[in-house]
């Protein structure tokens, strides 16, 4: 059967090249990088060389670097020390933000004394800058947490018309930038972000491992405890062959980006030309449709199917090969639905089925005919 | 030059067939283990089958076992989640406990209303079990931390000893086994200890994975919130191929135990004869010079060099090509004295170097010579 991964913002496959300098590594640096002798000191000098070159990419310092487990831990440890240790009493996030988001923020609003705004999403899945703008006049120390691109909608946060209001409104600003990283350049000397959640698989790199970016002297402290590794801020002994990993797949990532996002954007508007064309009764979720005011990697249709149809939809797509989401993979099992389309639909819109279909250099034409040539089988 | 391993408890060396059984994973296994469609039910029916392979080692169900980033979250899991989901307001440890115990627990002492109970420690490096009792005669609810093998000092605690005396007294009781999963055979029916953590890069796995056994019903909540992974104990897409790998790690270091851990305790056994044969004047810390109530993987000697020369003594013996440390390597960069030897040494014998030596299936008789000559020549 013919198999199409149409899933890349759950995860991507990992590069060829990642996984052989990962596989170097593993074989010739096992030293604990925590050790002082020899064999410990050759793998701290490979993390530092590898945190250097993510931090050259971002324009930071390398000591701003903070390797995790993934973007989920980074945006734990984040929001956690900022309440904890930074004094903050106030988030103001979005209820589209990706659960590792959402869930941590209600359980530190569980945990602690602080109160926790929504942001209001415009109908196109943008947030309500003016509304932000309102909830930043407050007199608790506010931290805003906003995503960059959404993971579902595709939707571009304006990150620097938030890092002006809340610098004007001395509030901290953390940016899941899971989507992002490893898609888009982004220079945090231009964007002033405070702190920022990266995931390596998302731009085909392994999974376990991700990074935050902590801004200097910002006073975040750990959230998992122990040995002084991270320069105290993340005990644990360091994955090493998933840290080359990362900085392997991010340099890939970045040294290939103008001719590998312009071969995946034109894969986006080949799939919004062929399938506006073959199912003239499609709408596009959010700004997704919209190739300018999205990102270039994933797309969102809400397909003219019967309700009754619905439910079972996306399994079919499976049984013909292919895999796509109906949100993201992290909730794909539940029967609930996307909770970022429930904030934008319509409940008749929410009826039918949408699909998150999302690209990356392994995709060709090919694989778009073929998805939807099914749709139109299948509707 | 001559290079020669024997810090095999600070991290070993990854078996080539973790690597393979890696490698593999990577590249043909990228599907998010989250996702419902092919790809995805592939990556979770690999995670599944491996967690039941680690279980069944422990004789736990699958279900108890939560693979975490690696032994330190594990117990960071633990002991954060028992102080503010479990109603413990009282945790008794050791001060030769690891860091990412001790740590954790001064820092929960930061933010919670609860005590922290030291129990004594013998001159051997024993725990006092009466002063345990005691400790334990309380009406607070209480949990034990104690680890089951020390990582400086090769101490071996009596785990049936402690859940009697916990189950007596109606306390929990985590035992970080990070120096004894893999090395030796742990039924955890027969041992009722309530909570475990391990780490694959200490029995020739990867590092950054690790996992907490949680029995079930334990009432446990995460550390890392969002996604709905590990039954919803630890939020973070899973990093397959290091699951993977501690899996396999286990696999082979349970299928081979009775006859590696031979080869190792005569390894130990050879140093211990050698050097007290070349240095009368070494001394044996903790327990670790006696092979029936150490482990067979370390040993830790005093030996008998002018305090003016102490300073330099490792970085000596790391110019000859020789990786050992003075404690865990989790503070071997830093200056101060062992807190495990602080314990139980005088303040003579602290201005003396002591050294550990640990060991692995990789090592040899030649490696034993080799470095007991070094000693000689620098004493």
């Amino acid at each position: 059967m013919k198999h199409v991964y149409l899933d890349n913002a759950a995860t991507t496959q990992i590069r060829d090249e990642v996984i052989n300098e990962m596989t170097n590594i593993m074989k010739n640096n096992y030293g604990n990088p925590s050790s002082s002798h020899s064999f410990g000191r050759s793998s701290k000098s490979i993390i530092e060389k590898y945190r250097k070159r993510i931090a050259s990419y971002l324009n930071v310092s390398a000591s701003e670097i903070v390797f995790t487990s993934g973007g989920t831990e980074a945006n734990n440890l984040i929001l956690r020390s900022a309440v904890r240790d930074l004094g903050v009493t106030h988030i103001i996030t979005s209820k589209i933000e990706h659960h590792a988001v959402l869930h941590t923020i209600e359980q530190l609003d569980k945990e602690y004394i602080m109160s926790v705004s929504y942001v209001d999403i415009e109908p196109n899945g943008d947030i309500d800058y003016l509304h932000l703008e309102t909830l930043l006049k407050t007199e608790s120390k506010t931290l805003v947490s906003l995503m960059h691109i959404n993971n579902e909608i595709g939707n571009v946060l304006d990150l620097k018309r938030v890092v002006t209001l809340c610098k004007t409104n001395e509030a901290f600003f953390h940016t899941d930038t899971v989507q992002s990283v490893g898609h888009y350049k982004l220079d945090l000397q231009d964007i002033q972000v405070d702190f920022l959640a990266a995931s390596a698989h998302k731009f085909h790199g392994p999974k376990g491992v991700g990074f935050a970016f902590v801004r200097k002297n910002s006073g975040l402290k750990p959230l998992i405890f122990g040995g002084e590794q991270e320069r105290g801020l993340r005990a644990g002994t360091e994955s090493i062959h998933n840290i080359v990993g990362i900085a392997e797949a991010m340099d890939m990532a970045y040294r290939n980006l103008d001719e590998e996002s312009a071969y995946i954007s034109n894969l986006k508007q080949y799939f919004i030309d062929k399938i506006s064309n073959d199912i003239p009764k499609v709408t596009f979720n959010g700004n997704s449709g919209n190739i300018k005011k999205s990102t270039y990697t994933l797309i969102n249709v809400c397909l003219p199917v019967n309700p009754s149809k619905a439910a079972m939809f996306l399994f079919q797509l499976d049984l013909k090969g292919i895999a796509c989401s109906k949100g993201s993979a992290c909730q794909s099992g539940s029967s609930q639905n996307s909770h970022v389309l429930a904030e934008i639909l319509n409940d008749e819109q929410l009826q039918k089925p949408s699909v998150r279909f999302s690209f990356s250099i392994y995709n060709t034409k090919a694989d778009i005919d073929y998805v939807i040539g099914v749709l139109k089988e299948l509707i």
